[in-house]
């Protein structure tokens, strides 16, 4: 006889036990009208994962008990395995707080079934405290539980034996990074297959990252076969924010045979029950629907790019029940890219692009961004800065009194200072403005490349509901862009010139689109910033250095080969332009991060509570100070 | 014969272990001359402790080590005993990266004296997850070394033996949490004790927080009684960052005696090398210097407000190299008082203050700014906003056109949208300029319950290099106010209509000082967040409204008795006046909270990485519900 087992891919809505329930109540329905025997949800399906520090409070966590005992009472005629918080009212955690622990129940008849004599759920295990991570704040893990207890792993500890029909399933649980065994901590599958577990059930809450996906699958495939196991991946859909970041979780519920072979698998980011059929004896796994294309294995594509962006994008808006926005069009790349995709999500008459001229701005971009706009059909308008920015700098000519001395003085205003009151000219006043009257979240359109630099003003186009292009460096930028315009509106909605003229802020003479434009040469900047930031154990500019001066840094970085003799002609050049970049990033930088809109999280690391940060004074280490004397006397004597 | 042991209480500069160590040296040098035997460092004393993700650059992390090392080579002739970090190069910790312990080093002879056989350092046992800390994200326990390197605690874990003069001392090391027990956390105190510790020396890197000294005191007196054992607790000064919180480290490095009295004490942030005899066979411990107040036992008062405020202030100006401050002055509160902070810090010259009159504004307060800048001697101006805001709504009146239905329309300003372009004009188009044209910095003049609430304008009121008095309620800022003219300036600098004025905002006809003010009764309300934020387990509505049906919501809150009632008629606006301000706590509030300035952290939680928060939607418990349900219905029935 086949078992009928279905993952219950749901979107959770964090904070909101009352609403998941509803959801995981109907599926049950679902499940049952389909005969399915056991039913899987994801990990934490009734609290959601990501509630920061709402996890100390009683009444939230009395609710998602009251709410678990009515997914146990409607448990009837199917076993349904969940996520919840269990909380243990009488013992606390370190913090002094009431014992918590990030739980899967099992339950049958209306009824809990036994994890092992005494225990009413499985506890995770491995409690992460990387990246966006904060479980051992809240959580205690299982073998604080067994201490507790007294119990040993030797127990069985994790299988669940479910009985239907008279037969009887051991079910090993876990959950989410229980089912990783990089980095040395407890192998909870392999404890599992040895308390004599017949299938691994991975209950999960798993935000999308570029790339994760391949690495999964060859993980749990890997798994899978090393255990001569089948392995069941179950995650959700929706989104969930950390405050600084935006995630968005893909679901792709996932099942592998012994064999390692994907078996079935649910859709990205779609609500799915996902069913299959389990044939102990015969070791069989079938999925029931056709299953044309059974997994993705995402990379740096832009397809996977705008995919998770629109759903991001629009599930933020949905939460946060805004339904127009609104954009400074420059005629820029940036701009650009949002307005194509909200016009995508919301529709023309819902995106309103402002285009705010100054004396600088060049014809070129200014009918470049009007195109823009009447390609998309969106609501458009000009407001010109320059009669404002002038009777700004008027007052600020205004002479102040000094109330000490009894004279009067005037500041002095420089060419930086120009451009700042420009763009905050542009963001406080005119887009915070139409944001209200025109009821739109004002979009945040910086890249990484400029987030990682601070390149952007306080106030200025650092301003916004959200940054949905945030976690993207430049030329990923680009690449969506050409995606929106081939794949998705099939013509050039995005003009072409957008592409091919070179970035500028068009806020001095000197950065004009004809002139000088950016500071940063993004076919090399976006690569060195890359490492700053994303690589795990972050470069640091003696690394770097190292690199260049062993002469791989382009490989090292993965940028064009050739690309740094064009740009730097001495050893003092490079140098210096490093430390230009490595000072801003953790210098003022810092500053603006801290005041800066969420992120739209999408890379291994995003700025936010992914990337932590202190505003510290700029540090170089001893081996870089040492290895750029050395290479500058060099340079010297030849 | 007598020890003499010494404090160093220094001032710790996160980030920059070059920095500290020439510190280091200096104090070492320092007790040398003073014919000090062993001479304690605070917890992390070479990196420092708020670094953020900085922990995870291997440069950063070995140089740390190359700095530790020159500290070792410096004890001849003197023990020392300091804190850094210990990274095992060969290990991984859970993330992967490589293993980092928060570690005390033992120094003699220019050598490290070994903790047990086989181990270099004493390892911290307890990590703090909660409030701003991330100890697990970076760190590995004491249990995690002992059990790489099959040691068991019965060793004697974590007490050093030194020798001085040819007589052995048994030194019981522990770090910062170690010394709590409250929470069924290791008992550390205990187990040194236990592997034969004659003295407790606590390294520690301990924020200030209002009320946590006179904790403190309690428990370390009653600590060394029970323990019949000296305990030495050795913190640093200076301040410290979360990139959201800036806090302030205020030494009050402490003696102990086994009878539980404080025998020894260092001032509250002032580096000192606190010194102090030890005769063991005597079990006597004395101070050198004259300790004519041993020591501080604050609680909410205003000399020990200012005194933190003024430290934390200066300090953070001196590290962001801010030498100037720019304040909007509006005749209110809470810029008043900052005004006289920072004139306090930096000097007359050094601040300009600016009002920005509009028609709402009143004689009364302008002459109030006026008469603020007149006593302080600040510099001063007055910026009119009518102007720019009638330009403003004048552009965003521009028709806009429809590129789908290629028709223009005009969008619509109500009342709010009209307050939140005055509010920003004066701070991203006046203040913001000011900024950079006067060379300062921007104070944002939030308190916590307008922040609590979200009661500011996003790119307005809330900008800012920080908040200074982001962490004190408003009868905290009176107090302030207060204690700035009787005992600091010693005359009215602050007028004081301003203490007596209801506060408002003045940004419309409704909104005027003598018309309605603000829309929080500081009285109840101040206290009413308290407690949805400062209260450990974080009060919910059904607990706040519990006590308001058993009638001790007063006392509950610690608000004035009787005030319910004055504000209150109905039961229904009791509720609808929670709901009103739980909703934007959980709701608008933390949209801007996440785009604020860091804020200066004094309380026992300060929003920030201290209060983790996610943009969720406002949850009500059942609990909640029931009872406000039964409540009207009762009060419609009367």
């Amino acid at each position: 006889m086949a078992l009928k087992i279905a993952c219950g891919q749901m979107e959770i809505i964090a904070g909101r036990p009352d609403l998941n329930t509803k959801k995981m109540l109907q599926l049950i329905g679902l499940a049952k009208n389909d005969n399915v025997d056991i039913l899987l949800f994801p990990e934490l399906a009734v609290p959601g994962s990501m509630i920061g520090d709402l996890w100390e409070q009683t009444d939230f966590l009395k609710d998602c008990e009251t709410y678990g005992q009515e997914i146990i009472e409607a448990a009837q005629d199917i076993i349904v395995i969940f996520g919840n918080v269990a909380t243990d009212w009488k013992r606390k955690n370190k913090d002094g707080l009431v014992r918590k622990y990030n739980a899967a129940f099992t339950a049958q008849n209306g009824k809990l079934i036994s994890a092992a004599p005494g225990f009413d759920f499985v506890a995770k295990t491995v409690l992460p405290a990387c990246h966006q991570c904060d479980a051992p704040r809240y959580f205690s893990g299982q073998e604080r539980l067994l201490k507790d207890k007294r119990a040993s792993l030797k127990n069985g500890w994790g299988s669940v034996t479910v009985t239907v029909q008279g037969k009887e399933y051991k079910l090993g649980l876990l959950l989410g990074e229980d089912g990783l065994t990089d980095n040395g901590t407890a192998n909870v599958p392999a404890m599992l297959k040895k308390s004599g577990a017949e299938m691994i059930c991975n209950l999960s809450s798993s935000p999308f990252i570029l790339g994760k996906n391949s690495q999964r699958h060859l993980r749990f495939s890997k798994q899978a076969k090393e255990l001569q196991l089948p392995v069941v991946y179950c995650n959700h859909t929706g989104i969930q924010n950390t405050g600084k970041n935006i995630y968005t979780f893909d679901g792709q519920s996932c099942v592998y045979g012994p064999d390692g072979m994907v078996k079935a698998a649910a859709p990205m980011f779609e609500e799915k029950l996902l069913t299959f059929s389990w044939d102990k004896e015969h070791d069989k796994i079938r999925a029931y629907a056709a299953q044309d294309e059974l997994i993705t294995t995402e990379d740096d594509d832009a397809e996977i790019l705008y995919k998770t962006i629109r759903y991001g994008t629009s599930r933020f808006l949905k939460q946060t029940g805004i339904k127009r926005m609104v954009l400074g069009a420059s005629g820029g790349i940036d701009s650009a890219v949002t307005a194509a995709l909200f016009t995508d999500i919301l529709g023309p008459h819902q995106v309103l692009l402002v285009n705010m001229p100054s004396r600088y701005n060049s014809e070129l971009t200014k009918n470049l961004a009007q195109n823009l706009a009447e390609n998309l059909g969106c609501c458009y308008t000009i407001t010109p800065i320059n009669e404002s920015v002038s009777h700004t700098v008027e007052q600020l000519y205004t002479p102040i009194h000094n109330y000490t001395t009894n004279r009067d003085f005037k500041v002095e205003l420089t060419g930086l200072m120009y451009e700042n009151i420009q763009a905050r000219d542009r963001g406080s006043r005119i887009l915070a403005g139409f944001s209200a009257a025109f009821k739109g979240g004002i979009s945040c359109n910086a890249n990484k490349a400029e987030i990682t630099v601070g390149y952007g003003t306080f106030y200025g186009d650092l301003i916004g509901l959200f940054c949905p292009l945030g976690d993207l460096w430049k030329h990923q930028v680009y690449a969506l862009g050409k995606y929106l315009n081939e794949s998705v509106f099939k013509r050039n909605v995005i003009p072409e010139q957008i592409f091919t003229i070179r970035p500028s802020a068009e806020l001095s003479q000197e950065q004009t689109v004809g002139n000088g434009g950016d500071p940063l040469v993004y076919e090399y900047h976006d690569y060195l910033l890359r490492a700053f930031v994303e690589k795990w154990d972050t470069s640091s500019p003696a690394e770097i250095l190292k690199h260049y001066i062993h002469h791989d840094l382009e490989a090292f970085l993965g940028c064009r080969a050739g690309i740094l003799s064009q740009i730097f002609y001495t050893h003092a050049a490079f140098c210096k332009d490093l430390e230009r970049w490595y000072g801003l990033f953790t210098g003022l930088a810092v500053a603006k991060r801290i005041q800066a809109p969420p992120i739209l999280s999408l890379s291994k690391r995003a700025f936010g509570t992914d990337y932590r940060e202190a505003q510290l004074t700029t540090y170089y280490s001893l081996e870089y100070k040492s290895l750029k004397e050395k290479l500058l006397v060099q340079e010297r004597l030849f």
